[in-house]
Order: C-alpha cells, then structure tokens, then sequence
C-alpha cells in the first residue's frame, strides 16, 4: 500500500475537523483510497490550545516551514484564512510541489490566476471545494456533474451567518440589530461581523463559483452588493404577506446577447425576496443552498451545512482523498480554472446594470402627508418602471411612514436611477431600500 | 488533440438527449475535456422514427454488432433498458474493451456483480450517474464528495411517476386510481405501472445507492417495499391535519450493533408521513430528492429532475467526459463496487423487522360499532406499541370507517405482527394500510 503524507497549515475549527477525521478514520480513509494517508504534520501559531483531540507527541508545530521543508509530505492542507501571510505560505508551499486542498475563498477569489498559475508552473494541483458552501459538494457539482451543461443561472444562500439572522428575524418578527446580537451571543456571528453581513464573503464565493461556471474573469470588489443590514421587520411583515421569505441571495444569470452579441453575467448579492414554495424559500438558520439552472439538467438545487467544524472538514478530506487517487490532478487539468491563456470556460463578461432585468421591492420611507404617494410613484413612472402593487403601511413613526412598492419587471439600472432621484425629494426620509425578487 | 469515438446503444427519449448533447454540443464537450469526442454510431432497431434530430448520413444502424465489432470505438452509451437481451449487450461491449456508461439501474441491480467483475477483468470501467435520480449527481456525491463520511441514512424520492401521482392526490385531494389515470394521459405513468407505483423501480435504486453508501450486497428483491396504490385520499387529509405531507420514500437507516455486534441496514421502500417544513416534504411533481446523514458532513440534500430527456442525458454525458479525461477509471478501481473479494465498502448485513425501530401510521377499516376501538388498539397495545394518537373518521362507507392510528417508536416487526392479528378479527374489514413517518 503506497504512503501518501499530508501536512495541515491551521489548526483552527476546521483544521481541527480535518485532523479528527485523518487521525480518527484513518482505516475509513485508507480503505476508500488504497493508500495509507498520514497526517504527518500540523502547523499553527497557537499550539498549547486544547482542541479536544490528543496529537502524536511532536506532530504540532508553530512553524510551517516544518510542513514546507519536509520533501515527504506532498498534499498541505491550508485552512488559514485571509489573504496576507496567506498567501505567501500558499505560493511558498505550491514552489516546493505540495499539491493544496484549501478552504480559502478570499484568497482565491482574490489571488486565483497569481495561485493557479503558479500551480500549473509546478505541476501541482488545487483543490478547494471546501471554499463555498461547506460540506455541499457544489465546486464538484459545477466543474464536473454538471459539465455537459451550459449554466443559465445560480440562485445560492452561501453564508450562514445571515441566513441565520434573516430566518431568526422572519421566525420572530425582530429587527436586525438585536437579532445580530443574538446571533453574536451564540456564536453564529462574529464580533465583527462586517466580511458576513455586508456581503463581502457571499461574493468572494459567488466570483469562485462563476468562474467555474462561467469562465468570468472579475475582482470579486466588482459585484454589486446589498447587506442584511438594510433589512427590517417591516419587510418581513410585507414579504409573509405576499407569500415570500427574504433571502441574502448570491445572484448570477446568464443575459443572452442579442443579434449575435456575447452573453453577458448579472452578478449581485442581494437581499431577495423568495417566493415561499420553492425549496431556497425552505432554506432556514445556519444551512446553505445553492439552485442551478442547465440547459440540459434544468433545475438541480444542493443543501447542507455552510460551515462548521465537521461538514467542512467532510468536504476537506474528499478534496484530500482526490487529490490522493489522482481525480484532482485530472480536473485541475481539464478545468484549466484561472487561466486566462487557456481557458476551457466562455469568458462571459458583467452585464451592465441597464441589462439586468428583474422585479424588484423597495421600501421608502416617506413624510406622512396628501400627495407623496403620488409624487414618489411619479418617479417610478417617469423611469419606465412598473409597478405591481404599493401599500403604505399603517405604523407610525417619528421618521415617517413605510411606502413598500413591488415593481413588474424592469431593469437594475432603472430601479437605481429612480432611487436615486428618490434621495433627492424632501419627501423621501431616508435612503430607500431595494431588494430582488426571485420567483 | 486527441480522438475518442463514442457509440451510442438504445435511441429512446434519453439516447435522443445523449446524441442532441453530442451532437449539437461538441465544441463545448470538447472544450471542456481537451479531446475530440466523436459519437459515430448509434444503434436501435428501430431506425426510422423521426427524433428530431438530423444525424450524419450512415450514423444509425439496427445492428449493435457495428458498434461491438468497431475497434476505434472505446466507449459504448448503453441505454436500453430490462435485463435480458440488454445484459448479454453490456457483457459483449465490456468483453470488446468498450468502456460503459449505462442508465440501466436494473441491469446494474440484478446483475451489477457479474458487469463489475466482468469490467475489472477486461480493464474498463462502467459508470451509471444517470442509473439514480436522472440529472441529481447522486452516484458522484455518494462515491466521491461524500467519500470522508461513514454514511448513517438515506432518505429519498426516486421515482418520479410515484411523487407525481402522490402530489396530485395532495392537491385536488383526489383518490389513486384516477390520479394514475390522469398520469398516463399525461404521459408520467407508462401503460402498465406496476414496476413504478409497486416500488421496485425504486427498490432498484435503493439497491445501487446501498451497495455503494454501505458496501451492502444484496438482491433488490429482498427489499421489503409498500406500493402507492395502498395511499388513498384519507390519508392525505389526516397527513395534512397533523402537519405530514406523504412521499413514496427509499430509506436506508444504519442500525447500531450493540455491544460490538457489527451495524446492520434497515432498507425500505414505503408511502411515508413526511414533516411539512423539511426540505424532502417540499419536492413535488416528477421530481427527485435525496437527503443523506453522513457522520461528518451531517444532513446534505440534492433535488432535481429524476427523468426525462434532457436532465437525464447531462447525467449520462458528463459520465461520458469523466470517462474521457480518465476520472472514471480511477473512481470506478477505488470505489471497486460488487466486489466481494475487496471490498471497499463495509459489507452490512440487512436488519430484521424486530431490529427495525420507527413511528408508524396505520389506517385500519373497521365495522362501525360499539368496542372496535378497544378491541383493535388492544392488539397494539399487547404487541407492546404505544399510542401517540387515534382518530376514528366520520366518513360513512358501506365497507366500515377508517381508524387512523399514528404510533410512538416501535418495531418495523412488532407494526407487521400486529397487521397480521388485526387481518384476523372480523371487526377488520380490510388489509390495514401501514405508513412510515419520517421527521
């Protein structure tokens, strides 16, 4: 039985998951391989830390070159996040022909074509299906199940820290802020919880996962975003009563060129509102979910756990496991990811927001006097935009009163300029909140 | 770039989606696999339906032997279905050195040994995405993605006729039989259905899923399975007043040994009370689930379209393309399937009724008089089944009025034990109809 050792660079949650499973289910793994895969190596600043597990005596270190400098070990598993050191150790260790199973999705989503290429330099592979979605096998899904497809669309929940705020908001008719405390008191935020909430790490994964499934070359920066910050229990109240939930939704969908013209990529990250019925509508607390349409599949949609200890350590060990039979090597090649030489995706460029069409809710807050339905609609009219039902909701605030508009369908740039026109009325109290609607 | 020539067995509904992917899609194939790959012959006795589809002149034969005795061609689509002329077929190809790539789940659950063990022999490899749940990458999550997790339960929809026909029902609160028959006018339920509303189609795949999760060898035929025809209009208003919807489910379920004893397996196929709210509940129409419990990854979920001539031919082509760039020659040594030499799997043995633990539901008809309730709960009550509700239905039928019982956690063998007393009282009117409930 041919020896294959592995390093692991963080000892963190999930490193501690990958450890547990490379130790603990040693004989599983072997099994399933035909190789006898040894954790031979773990390297973490911290290394008095109990993490619930007994090491071999000498197996943890502090220092990765112990990893990088032991020419026996050919698989690192990196799960150190960010994107500063990170990246050296990942370029370092890549140099010295470690083939990397990483969890890392703003490295990669930042740093991918200096990452890859530097890894096709080599000969080695990367593996990361851990990067998005956590245990849902979605990387594996896009790049191979799905292959003989030309995507249409993904409609994906990828962060469970706001889908856990969002169905707590919706399930107990709160607020944001003190739904976010809650969620930082059990540990399902963090103490800055700006990465999550803002959008930024639905994204990173959403620029990874459209890669794959578009070949678009783009900065991750470069998506328009919306946070869950904007939203509120009025929403909700609006949403139920019309038959939707409010997802943060990871958006990318395929607009054909007319005449002959390439296609174009909608990219967004934005609280959406899902129509109730539909299985991403079902998708509550911390789980994440991702809906695919293929020319060919049609609709396929994947679940499971986002994040955590053990789910992402499931999908860590399977990358481990391929890369150890010899199935990375081969997708590696044949994705050809990153590479702006050679690719094997379609180069799709960012739809402009003229071209995104949609149906879209907004919230305007309004002074509560005769004629300001009139004149915020006006601006919705005189934009070309449609609209398919407006209330002003009855509460009574200091700051005004909640007009709550659902448009028929337009476009993104439509909907912008109009808000934007709102913000300069004296009627208009505040800046007016949009969402998508999906469904 | 390399050439690689595909022959096509069998031009159905999916073989016409295979040869339109092929076909129409070559650049994009080719692309994505870095070889040209050609489909150069399709075989079926029937050569002259039109499928709209305009092949190249020559391309189609009635003679499989044009494909069989063609040298050049290495991988051979199998898409008839059955088990007899069809097995002789896939053992002639494999024993020509023709690599596989089949969606017959019967074939592969009746005579999967003796394919397998032929296939290693030869040195080729059969792959069978498109064999479970049509366009949802079952087989791939299952043997690969999933590959770190000892796997502790299966739940799923695999037979998109029976989720059809059971959703139907649901919503116009019709009865079975002419809910069946308006699935056939419509095309979801072939002419003669037993091998769909029965269960054995999903038995099948059942069967295959197992063998792969568990390592399980085992005839699909002993498989315990319950029918959809038993399911009547009742049950669903009693399911829908307590919260269920019902689902014709394959259950898997790891059954812990005790004390060192080694796990067994209950598998089931059963019309099941499934929790509204649960992502498995929510799939309705044709389509197909799975949720699987792994020990890492813990609750993952894939939904999409178990049939049909599109969704099912992405399964089978991206079989095609993982068979090309050698993907499936590794996947098909490591998974090492219907091997009872070396297994890689576990090889669990099938639990019996009485080790079988779960919640049931029982409608009972009975004759509509005075100490009936007594007499039949008193029949569960010495099989030692404890109660968790009891309704006695108002409805006034000549042949009696349903008692619908719901249990608390029993045995799959105590339940059957009481069946069989309860067919023993006049009080009885008819076979009591049983149900699993699931969440």
């Amino acid at each position: 039985m041919k020896t294959i050792k592995v390093g692991l660079v963080g000892f963190g949650t999930i490193g501690t998951g990958v450890a547990k499973l490379l130790l603990l289910q040693k004989e599983r793994i072997s099994k399933r391989t035909g190789c006898d895969v040894q954790l031979v190596r773990i390297a973490d600043l911290d290394t008095t830390r109990d993490r619930g597990l007994k090491l071999p005596e000498g197996m943890l270190t502090a220092d990765y070159h112990d990893i990088l400098n032991d020419p026996e070990i050919s698989i690192v598993v990196q799960l150190i996040g960010g994107t500063g050191v990170e990246r050296t150790v990942m370029l370092e260790m890549i140099n010295a022909g470690k083939n990397i199973v990483t969890a890392n999705k703003a490295l990669l989503a930042t740093y991918g074509e200096e990452i890859f290429t530097a890894a096709r330099a080599k000969g080695v592979s990367v593996a990361f299906e851990a990067a998005v979605g956590g245990g849902i096998p979605i990387i594996a899904a896009m790049g191979e199940s799905l292959a003989a497809n030309e995507i249409e669309s993904i409609h994906a929940i990828l962060n469970g820290t706001c889908n856990f705020i969002l169905s707590n908001m919706e399930e107990n008719g709160s607020d944001y802020a003190p739904t976010l405390k809650e969620a930082q008191r059990l540990g399902f935020a963090e103490a800055n919880p700006a990465m999550d909430v803002e959008g930024s790490d639905t994204a990173q994964k959403l620029s990874i996962l459209s890669h794959i499934a578009f070949g678009i070359h783009l900065d991750w920066k470069d998506i328009p975003k919306v946070g869950i910050e904007t939203v509120s229990g009025i929403d909700f109240r609006y949403a139920k009563l019309l038959g939707y939930s409010i997802k943060l939704l990871a958006i990318a969908n395929r607009v054909r060129g007319v005449a002959g013209s390439p296609d174009k990529l909608e990219l967004s990250v934005c609280p959406t509102l899902v129509k109730k019925g539909s299985p991403i509508a079902a998708v509550s607390g911390a789980y994440n979910a991702v809906s695919v349409i293929g020319d060919a599949v049609e609709t396929s949609f994947y679940y499971g756990k986002g994040a955590g200890e053990m789910p992402t350590a499931s999908a860590v060990v399977a990358d481990v496991m391929d890369t150890v039979v010899g199935r990375t090597k081969i997708t590696f090649e044949t994705l050809n990811l990153w590479n702006r030489e050679k690719e094997s995706g379609e180069n799709v460029v960012l739809a402009k927001a003229s071209e995104v069409k949609g149906r879209y809710y907004l919230r305007v807050v309004v002074e509560d006097r005769a004629g300001v339905i009139s004149e915020v609609t006006a601006v919705l009219a005189n934009a070309g935009i449609s609209i398919s039902s407006c209330v002003q909701d009855e509460c009574d605030e200091a700051s005004g009163v909640p007009l709550i508009i659902m448009t028929h369908e337009t476009t993104e740039g439509a909907v912008l300029g109009a808000i934007e026109e709102m913000k300069q009325m004296a009627c208009v109290k505040s800046e007016p909140v949009r969402m998508r609607i999906y469904g």
